[in-house]
């Protein structure tokens, strides 16, 4: 393909976006915290919005408070080439995660646009609400995809006031989110770019992960009951006490999955006992499970794993058992063609580059099971996120857009043959 | 001896008192709530103190609240043989726990003053405060025999503000708890009834227990730290999990004290967990482990082994550990003098009797290393104790009664000699 001027990204310009949004809700440790729908993040928005406008792109935002900038394409009937991620972040979390995304893809829009290349397809970059899940995580990607549960919000159970309360302040109508839900036809695909959160760029000292799956996961209550007694005078034989059991459970899972799935990860995050007193045999122990592991089959073979081992551990200390899955998410596989393009750009731009899988969630894995998505990792300096201490070497970031811009640039020609 | 009257306790009298008794702070499971200084508590020690005054007795009480009715030797300057317990209770708790120990009391003072029979020591019975620990378990006894740290209630550290309210509720002066301390050059002894709380007398269908040794406690937090971090990124040999490590030292605990130390008992009766996310590898485990011994010694040996694990474990795991001894209680031994009186008092009643440890600890406890003490025990059903099930057949408390009031005679009569 032949440009007038080859789009080239402005990295003065990039660097200038990064610090001006690095102050919004800036914390005293060098972090940030922009929650979902908070002040500072409606801020961040809104300074968004108005960085769109001056790129001469066209602002949009949906019912679930998704915020885009488009570059319209020549043919109004073409479809859409989404960029997406995330201004919110964590409490006092990192500069990087999610922001780069936006801003990449903000720049990729506006490099495009001064370099007046027409495009096959609109290229609208996207500021999903609420990746991080202050309130629901991956929601904005969720409510595009129509993946959020039906009448979510109205779920008598739990109790949504604050978040419907936050919806509203923001100026999204609870009501209306099932109107964010996008045809996919209408879509040409997805694109992210991201910071790993991991080590393994970083330790290798490779430039970009070409992601080809996301690990699915499933998180589990697993409650053993037995019998509160007093310590003192009750036999250790005739007990029936559930920590133990729960601590026979947590160490032999992490053994079994080292040595069945070694692929997997697992993950026991808390343990709460009842009664809890120090001269009380617990009746309660409730395990916070978590499965990751990047094949989907091999993820359903490590939930049997870890509830076959549950059971055992309780017969075996004469408990109750009850296994409550209380949430997941399916592997997800990014798309051929995107991660060939991915490929393609990283030997344009003379990128170094491994296929790899991610290990952490993102709006990429919903976006996946809609339209052929792609995602693009940068090193994080030693695999730090969700921290203040969150680091990717500036000149990796640029090689992260350079990467994405090629891509898009590559599948605007593909798709113009 | 010979008796005018042999004195003779009124069973029918200690039924009605133990039926008005179980009303103040009965609960609708059938149980009892008395917590230590509630209102509950406040009644049941007006209901004691207008029996002793209708039983004849002196009234006194001290400065932690201990309630008494004295029974006066015919010589003023003779020593006191206490009898006592406590009507405190745990939230909705038996009827027979502590209650028992001072309706006998009262009984056995009332018979031998019916009877008219002179003492060589004052008897007294005591209603200790706060046995249970509702606010700091053995209070009374404690205050009793001056083994309360100085300067009790003014540590910075504890909020002891809700107590010391209590307190002055009750009508008494944190400041002058100090002043509850005996002198035990003045003390003849101490004896106390007490249900068993635990099965070994209802299995074996034995009468009575003649306790020779309260086990001794110490209670640790052990705490494990490792390092917080995303469980999808951290690549699981990388990762320093403190819950791993807590749970694999709680297996393993609990493996060696069955191999090593048989006849001790343990407990881990919590954990607690940060920061205790699905997604985040546990950077901090408390294990709350409670270690029980009737030998001094082997208590001792034990707590070593429990903390060469925890350092084995946090070795292996690469873990910090902070190892915290929170509470304890050495092992108390029964005076033989007691023991014998009490076993030559069940000779005489007719109930077949066996020595024992008490896994449970009492007032006696306390009592022991300061007067010559003995502690008798009466059987409870399926050894349940600290619920509205708790239950004790009607005819052995009785027994249990006879066989206390044939112990202060036989040492009333052994004294004169």
């Amino acid at each position: 393909m032949a440009y007038k001027t080859k789009p080239k990204i402005n990295a003065q310009r990039l660097g200038e976006n990064f610090n001006a949004l690095a102050e919004i809700g800036a914390t005293v440790d060098g972090g940030v915290s922009r929650l979902a729908l908070s002040n500072e993040d409606l801020e961040a928005r809104a300074w968004l919005a108005d960085q769109f406008e001056r790129a001469g792109l066209v602002i949009q935002d949906d019912d679930a408070g998704n915020l885009s900038g488009l570059l319209r394409a020549t043919d109004a009937d073409a479809r859409t080439l989404l960029i997406g991620s995330h201004l919110d972040t964590v409490p006092n979390g990192g500069l990087y995660d999610g922001s780069i995304g936006v801003l990449a893809g903000l720049e990729v829009a506006r490099s495009i646009k001064e370099a007046d290349v027409p495009l096959p397809f609109h290229l609208e970059i996207i500021n999903f609400t609420d990746e991080e899940g202050c309130w629901q995580s991956l929601f904005g990607s969720r409510a595009l995809t129509g993946t959020l549960k039906e009448n979510y919000l109205r779920d008598t159970v739990t109790d949504f006031g604050p978040f419907r309360a936050a919806l509203y302040r923001a100026g999204i109508r609870p009501s209306d989110i099932a109107l964010a839900r996008r045809n996919p036809e209408h879509l040409f695909g997805y694109l992210e770019l991201h910071i790993e959160q991991s080590y393994w760029l970083d330790d290798a000292n490779i430039d970009i992960g070409v992601v080809t799956g996301i690990v699915g996961r499933s998180s589990y209550a697993v409650g053993f009951f037995g019998e509160a007694a007093h310590s003192g005078t009750t036999r250790m034989s005739a007990r029936r006490d559930a920590l133990l059991g729960a601590a026979d459970f947590v160490t032999r899972i992490h053994q079994i999955v080292r040595e069945r799935h070694p692929e997997g990860v697992l993950n026991c995050g808390n343990i709460t006992v009842k009664p809890g007193a120090f001269n009380m045999i617990p009746s309660e122990a409730r395990v916070h499970v978590e499965c990751r592991h990047p094949d989907r089959d091999e993820l359903i073979q490590m939930q049997h794993t870890m509830e076959e081992a549950a059971r055992d551990v309780a017969m075996q200390h004469q408990l109750s058992i009850d296994i409550n899955l209380v949430g997941g998410m399916p592997t997800a596989v990014m798309a051929g063609q995107m991660v060939l393009a991915i490929e393609q750009a990283c030997r344009t731009v003379g990128a170094n580059a491994i296929r790899m899988t991610s290990f952490a969630g993102h709006d990429a894995q919903i976006m996946s099971n809609f339209t052929p998505s792609g995602l693009i990792f940068i090193p994080s300096v030693d695999g730090l996120s969700h921290s203040p201490r969150e680091f990717t070497r500036w000149e990796d970031v640029l090689r992260g857009v350079d990467v994405l811009l090629e891509t898009v640039l590559l599948l605007a020609r593909d798709a113009k043959l």
